[in-house]
């Protein structure tokens, strides 16, 4: 019998919080009985009411864990990692540092998470700063990529901690015994790009890592590389711009659609191939991007996530503890660490 | 009557030369017929050869001018600039710079058309380097978007010049009196960033150009600025990117469209609808990049564009000198400049 894996649940993030951590939690635990314990973590009459309309209740999969504070969306990372240490968010890193929790999931406050991570649970020897990172769709399947916004000034040696970090995670959750890892820049050829990129690229191909050298943007949703590298700005910039790309076409599609009855109808009989179409690059699906380089597994999801995509960012934590991925993590490293003592 | 605009075009530049070149620039001849003359400058045996095969001939608004030699599309642009003298690029900037044309247009290696460009027209006083700008279809209409690639490491300073060049040319070819002009950032909030977008933010904030803030990746494609302005390593990035979201959005739909027989015939009773909706979205339409902050027009064509994306090129090439954005920028410049001294 597999080992029944627990995770804590910041309910007050995201959002509306409650509203879809709670729900999305009960359709977990139904979907995954007996192979896991969810642990909801904030205020405890909001969160028995919302199970209450659900008609359901605590039990001993179902633990509501109460937390007096929350943290809000727009507060400032510094201050939250100050003064909110009973906080639903807090309080849920803790459950995973004391080891009653495996992982923990967040929709709140990017930054407040990741500084509260990184205070509690600390990062992985060998990595200087944790980073994100999200599977995103390809046509051939999916692309992890890292960093998307941790780190907005990287050196090269963190983008190799990421490459790290990201082949890693790749081999783990998709079992990709030699994971391609592509370093983002401006142009394939080796002259293109700055001076943090041409450097990364050096220790990159010096070491075993899969690395299939420079990749540019459109080759995160091609079948060239599984894990794309980049620092957090250009990252973020990546996913917010592939979002208004998606929203903008989507936007077009409905207009042309729309124009007038004859299009209407054709859209209507149409309906189930858009459908089928749009579920394939549904962000629902790819919610849930992995805070690497922690010792403890953390998952942040969207704040504007619903209850199936919150659901999703529970899942890929649930895969991430069977598949120990901060243990491999640290394994890897420490083979490299001790290679280039060895050089 | 309007001026003639003459338009130097780089016959050789782009993948396949003459072949998209001579017959872009017949059709655009002959839809402006009386306010545009074309010099097709190259191997003068095969642009003839290649006028003859779509009978046509030279004359006096079609003029061909003999270059000997051709830059590769992988030349460096630095053994480029030293040793191509007589290339059909080198010809048709001369051109420029020699006031027999108006704006030049090439489809060839963009950092041999930059460095040349930059080496003959040189820059605009109060300009450190010329930056790549294009403009991007959004909900609203387009926005222009720079740099796209020209400067991959960028100061806070010259993130403002590459904001008040944006404004000139959004006022000048738009017709948008104070264009709205967004510097793209990893987030809307003011501590969001790093210290690049961070000064360039308060230098734009204390200019007299409508600053909207920071704004996300998305902002591009939504109606929310007329400008995005950003380094060019990420500019780039955010480019292809959207190139690869849109390439896979297709993949996916002809995919299920194609699943069998039904769907195959909701296909071709959609297709009206689609390919009006495609026509919206098409990069052949927004094909033509400015480069931005030289003492003359130029405009780069996007190398594997076929005869209507080269044909637009042209079209922005025209509508740039009638509008003389390089003057205008000049005076934008000169004006920010004395109220600084003033201050």
């Amino acid at each position: 019998m597999k080992a029944k894996r627990t995770i804590a649940l910041d309910a007050m993030g995201g959002d509306v919080g409650p509203d879809v951590v709670v729900p999305a939690a009960v359709n977990v635990l139904k979907a995954r009985r007996g192979e896991v314990r969810l642990i909801l973590v904030g205020d405890r009459a909001r969160i028995e009411q919302r199970l209450a309309e659900l008609k359901c209740a605590p039990e001993d999969d179902l633990i509501v864990h109460h937390a007096s504070e929350a943290v809000a969306m727009d507060e400032l990372p510094s201050s939250a990692l100050r003064s909110k240490k009973d906080s639903s968010m807090r309080v849920a890193i803790d459950l995973v540092k004391s080891g009653v929790a495996d992982a923990c999931v967040s929709a709140g406050n990017t930054g407040a998470l990741m500084a509260m991570a990184r205070f509690v649970l600390k990062t992985l020897t060998g990595i200087d700063r944790p980073a994100i990172c999200t599977s995103l769709p390809s046509v051939a399947g999916h692309t992890h990529v890292l960093d998307l916004g941790a780190n907005v000034d990287c050196t090269s040696e963190q983008l190799f901690q990421f490459a790290v970090m990201g082949s890693v995670l790749a081999n783990a959750v998709d079992n990709i015994e030699h994971p391609r890892v592509g370093l983002l820049n401006v142009g394939e050829e080796e002259i293109k790009g700055n001076e943090r990129v041409k450097v990364a690229a050096q220790l990159l191909a010096a070491s075993d890592l899969n690395y299939i050298g420079f990749v540019e943007g459109d080759a995160i949703y091609k079948d060239g590389a599984d894990v794309v590298v980049c620092d957090g700005f250009v990252g973020n910039v990546a996913l917010k711009t592939s979002e208004g790309v998606a929203q903008m076409i989507g936007h077009y599609m409905k207009q042309e659609f729309s124009r007038n009855t004859l299009t209407r109808m054709i859209g209507f009989m149409a309906m189930p191939v858009l459908r089928s179409f749009r579920r394939k690059i549904d962000p629902r699906r790819y919610n849930g991007a992995s805070l690497l380089g922690l010792r403890g597994i953390v998952v942040k999801s969207h704040g504007g996530a619903d209850e199936m995509a919150f659901a999703n960012a529970i899942d890929i934590a649930i895969l991430e503890v069977a598949k120990a991925v901060p243990d491999r993590i640290h394994a890897q490293l420490e083979s490299l660490l001790t290679e280039r003592q060895v050089v």
